[in-house]
């Protein structure tokens, strides 16, 4: 049952602002209809009944934001980084369309998703924007299941009517009606897990279907998602497509579906052109989900994340299970840290030795999993006065440190050393979902 | 007890050669005093009354050999990658010398090697290359606790006469002294744990110790390691100390350690120019120990692993502990892929954007963790006939595949998504060591 008012005792650590966390030693957050009233280091005379829930020696972090995902491909997570037979043919050929495809029989989706479902919760994260599939009903299934379990999230029946296999391709006829009998169905079903349209990307959706889920997405209120100039062969098969570009994202943009009108989030937009760069900042409602872990695999490419940010694009981290092999956002932010070492190393530092570092730090790293993903829900991400109480407890006992550490080394060593035996309970809009 | 004749059953996988894995399934490979007598599909009749270690259903693969780590920087593991405050200073001054210093307290040392050894036992590594501290009392404990489990490995007493701290520095006389000593202590004294003379850098030693160890190196006849071209920082450093260098590696060389006279084993080698990258190829005896991890995480630059290949560099993986986070090979070696990946992106590719993919295959990282750092040890990291018999058996059941996967797939799963849970028995020599 949701308690209305309780409290966290422990250390918390957050960031509100990205250049720094803020730590609360050994302190009690009071939480209260779902949202955080405030952190006192002794608890206020007004609260001495509430329920206390006990992590003294714990540390609490935020819970964090998976901005992209494809949940049907949790299944076959860890295989294909590393194609070594060409007969074999693409990634997309061998696992993930085939494999996506065998989520039309409802038994085979319901095994996957409660495994995907299942270990998800043994992360830090607490909400996120979900691929499914084409099909209507395991996408509900999956909603269904998100929803039993506590979690926030978008999840996105996806839209392909060109460019796939027999199998995981729709007419789109077929893909609109059954985009709207989704919509239909889900759309006021579940407090806390929302459809988002999922167009999978400009190659996989005719311009007839681009227009009908822009038009959807307005008339609606539905925000969208989609990849955006992942890698150097999209970005030309996009304007083979639709010639006439200055960039991919136009393609997206034309259709109301680029941040404009809606909220949209953009996974990858790992080689922007300057067209592009400008109108992504320009689109107040645009997200990008930045997935290192992904992009380093399939194209050894690094999005410009530092740039989007000095422009005021708003940035999330995302695992892209499973372009990456993990669903671990704590393994994501550190791989976020290294590419970005990489990216300042072979650019700025290649034109001059001496140039200065600039690189995510793990403040900025930690913000991007939280509060940056976290702006899609509005205040989420953060332990500030009034943001929804997303929270998880990891205890660091297993680490075995032999030394005094500063709270900041302490977090450091959970965010690169931790793994699901650290997570001891996780709230998620005010609520115990795990733990 | 060692048994001197014995098989084990399972799965094995192994790449005698970079370019592609075997796959011997459902087999026997019968172990004759230590080493790989041969793999069966049937246990020969001759052989029918030996013990059988039955893995079936496991997938079995040599033992990995890590060729750069530092045992005293185990205890800080995963902290300071991300210096926020520059008041900390270097990564050196606050963490590694401080934390250094203190194995001059011998019980300290045995706290902090014993977590060491008992977690190192908990990965797929059989042998390695190992730094200690200066002190040579701590320097002996770590070679009796590697032994009495039954490692394999190389480990040195650290040569620092130089440009580190009080309580972390030697006189050029006690250094040499205090080498010589240690040498007499264990040169004979265990089977498989042997000394390795570790100037820890040109930095960190005069000219004069340098000639010294270069001298006992070879009337001893005892490998030498080092760090060579980490950053460019460091670069510089190196030819302010020693004027007239072409390449930092001559700073070795002209002491006979680099590979001319007795093995040497250089760490990082990220960024050798012309003739440093001329005079590696020649020394025969020389052997990169690449470490992708602490590169991308230190300076955010890539070794050019399929460079050295090329040229016919002897070329090993290492963890660099603490310059990475892991003991874990099989993350270094999903590391040096996408670090590969990194590299030819910003590269070959940048120049032209059609170039051929030229990465790092999975079995090449393999051969590397495998037999390519084994080298060193002569017939090690690969399961052909009469090599020495490092094997850990892997158990993928927890990973919980739901589809039929071949051997390859298995294999790939188990290095990206696999931990310490997974690692059911672990054979160093011919010998259980684990399990």
């Amino acid at each position: 049952m949701k308690e209305s008012l309780f409290a966290l005792k422990g250390t918390f650590a957050h960031t509100p602002k990205p250049e720094s966390f803020i730590f609360e030693e050994d302190s009690y957050l009071v939480c209260h209809q779902g949202r955080v009233e405030g952190i006192y280091p002794e608890l206020p005379k007004a609260y001495e009944n509430i329920h206390v829930y006990d992590f003294s020696d714990k540390l609490i972090i935020p819970g964090m934001c998976d901005m992209h995902l494809h949940a049907p491909q949790y299944a076959y997570r860890g295989i294909g980084m590393n194609i070594e037979n060409p007969e074999w043919g693409t990634w997309f050929e061998r696992y993930a369309f085939p494999d996506e495809s065998r989520y039309a029989d409802l038994d085979y989706a319901r095994l996957a998703y409660t495994r995907f479902v299942d270990d998800w919760m043994k992360t830090t994260t607490t909400r996120g924007c979900i691929y499914a599939t084409i099909h209507r009903p395991a996408t509900l299934l999956l909603m269904e299941l998100l929803a039993d379990r506590g979690f926030a999230a978008y999840v996105g029946k996806v839209n392909m009517d060109r460019n796939s296999i027999p199998g995981l391709l729709e007419t789109t006829e077929e893909s609109i009606s059954e985009t709207l009998a989704w919509l239909d169905d889900c759309q006021d079903r579940f407090a806390e897990v929302k459809p988002m349209l999922t167009p999978r990307y400009t190659p996989s959706c005719s311009d007839e279907l681009m227009e009908a889920l822009g038009a959807i997405a307005i008339e609606r209120n539905i925000p969208v998602q989609s990849h955006l100039s992942e890698g150097l062969d999209e970005i030309e098969w996009v304007y083979e497509l639709k010639p006439g570009l200055s960039c991919y994202g136009q393609a997206y943009d034309m259709y109301h579906m680029f941040g404009s009108d809606v909220p949209a989030v953009m996974a990858h937009c790992v080689y922007p052109n300057d067209c592009e760069f400008d109108l992504m900042s320009r689109r107040k409602q645009l997200m990008v989900a930045h997935c290192p872990q992904s992009n380093f695999s399939s194209s050894g490419g690094v999005a410009p994340v530092k740039r989007y940010l000095k422009a005021g694009v708003q940035v999330g981290l995302g695992s892209d299970m499973a372009g990456s092999n993990t669903l671990s956002l704590l393994r994501i932010m550190a791989d976020a840290v290294l590419a970005s070492k990489a990216l300042w190393a072979f650019t700025e530092r290649k034109m001059d030795p001496y140039a200065k570092r600039n690189v995510l730090s793990l403040s900025e790293a930690f913000y991007l999993s939280t509060k940056g993903g976290g702006a899609l829900w509005g205040d989420v991400g953060s332990f500030e006065d009034g943001f929804l109480l997303d929270a998880v407890v990891l205890d660091e006992s297993r680490l075995k440190d032999l030394n005094e550490r500063s709270f900041y080394e302490r977090l450091e060593r959970l965010i690169l050393l931790s793994d699901d035996r650290d997570i001891v309970a996780k709230f998620i809009n005010g609520r115990q979902v795990y733990g």
